[in-house]
């Protein structure tokens, strides 16, 4: 029997990547997205698909009203999402307090119920955008709160973090998950991807992604509004 | 301006009293139940009246469907809550896969919206029933992990997660609360409390609260179904 992963799964790129080498690692993937209110609703329909497509569990979503908080462009309508601006220093509107932590936790939970021992999250410290829960140093002490905090844990099966992309730029990602033979058509990056599940072509997000591709040489396959 | 804090509120015995002692100590408190799909509903609606009574805020409610996951007799329908029985030893059906670490994610994304620099839990590491997730340890790796988590954690303003009640028994709590004014009849600790609010009286919950006031030698107001 394989051994048993959780893979935390948003409909991007790099958490798409971050499945693909779970897969190619012998993992027997369980994928997890959290549907928190945010805007680009078009990522979970595509999560949907892709976990079709690389897992052989039925894809759950676990949903947190994390509108009911606020305080991110991504969560809060009264926030606008700015487009891309190669001035920005500091950590962006899209910012949502606490993100990867409530992603990780809600992935602890799926992880001790179905007896995984790995959870694998698609962060990258690289061109993370100035949010600090996607540091090493940050992933590190969520593993250590982790196996203190489960019946798992106590009972000494220990549950790893695994961060592949996370020395990873876009365009490594890219490559990373193109030599395993993955479709980037099925993923979707835009923050206001329209109903169709077309980008933008202007946010932080696009940027990234195109920028991914041209430096990668490889095609983009993404709908482009504009 | 009073320093602000978040406070976990349950509605049950444990979070109320913690609420009190929040606000003894001087907190501008901030309430948040998590409302994750449990059976004793009845909770959520103690939580709500006794935040009108304590706090000067409106009490936010942030819904996690961890039915989506399952795995424990308080999320899974198909599990059934047991009786007390005295002679158990492990940790019990009623343990919520990573439920406090979920609990204290949610808490650290609202303290950082608000601006709080304090989150108070009211877990017990005495009677914890063999739950990982009460222990001192446990708490201490959480609070570590949630200074590397945030912007403000990167800002430098350090948050601290303050537990009141961890080496106390419940009836030690019960006095806390009863010496601070706190009307425990607003609460309910019952895991399958009828839909009026009474309670079984047969749950390991009912068990525990009702030798707590008897230890204490306070009058207990709480309605028991049976």
């Amino acid at each position: 029997m394989n051994k048993k992963c959780v893979v935390l799964l948003s409909g991007g790129l790099d958490s798409s990547t971050c499945l693909a080498v779970a897969k190619d690692h012998g993992y027997d993937c369980y994928t997890l997205s959290i549907d928190y209110g945010q805007r680009h609703r078009a990522e979970l329909r595509a999560s949907k698909n892709i976990a079709e497509v690389l897992s052989d569990h039925p894809h759950k979503v676990v949903r947190i009203n994390l509108t009911a908080i606020g305080g991110s462009a991504l969560t809060d309508p009264d926030i606008e999402v700015p487009d891309y601006d190669a001035e920005a220093a500091d950590i962006p509107v899209t910012y949502v307090p606490a993100r990867n932590t409530i992603f990780l936790s809600t992935a602890l939970a799926y992880a001790e119920v179905v007896g995984a021992e790995a959870i694998f999250i698609g962060v990258t410290a690289v061109d993370y955008s100035g949010y600090p829960d996607c540091r090493a140093e940050y992933i590190a002490s969520f593993e250590h709160m982790a196996n203190l905090a489960t019946k798992a844990g106590v009972e000494g099966q220990r549950l790893k973090i695994i961060t592949p992309l996370i020395d990873l730029n876009k365009a490594q990602i890219i490559e990373l998950g193109h030599a395993l033979g993955f479709d980037y058509s099925l993923t979707i990056s835009c923050y206001n991807a329209d109903q169709h599940g077309a980008a933008c072509g202007q946010c932080d997000s696009c940027h990234y992604r195109r920028e991914g591709f041209a430096q990668a040489g490889i095609a983009d396959p993404t709908r482009y509004a504009s």
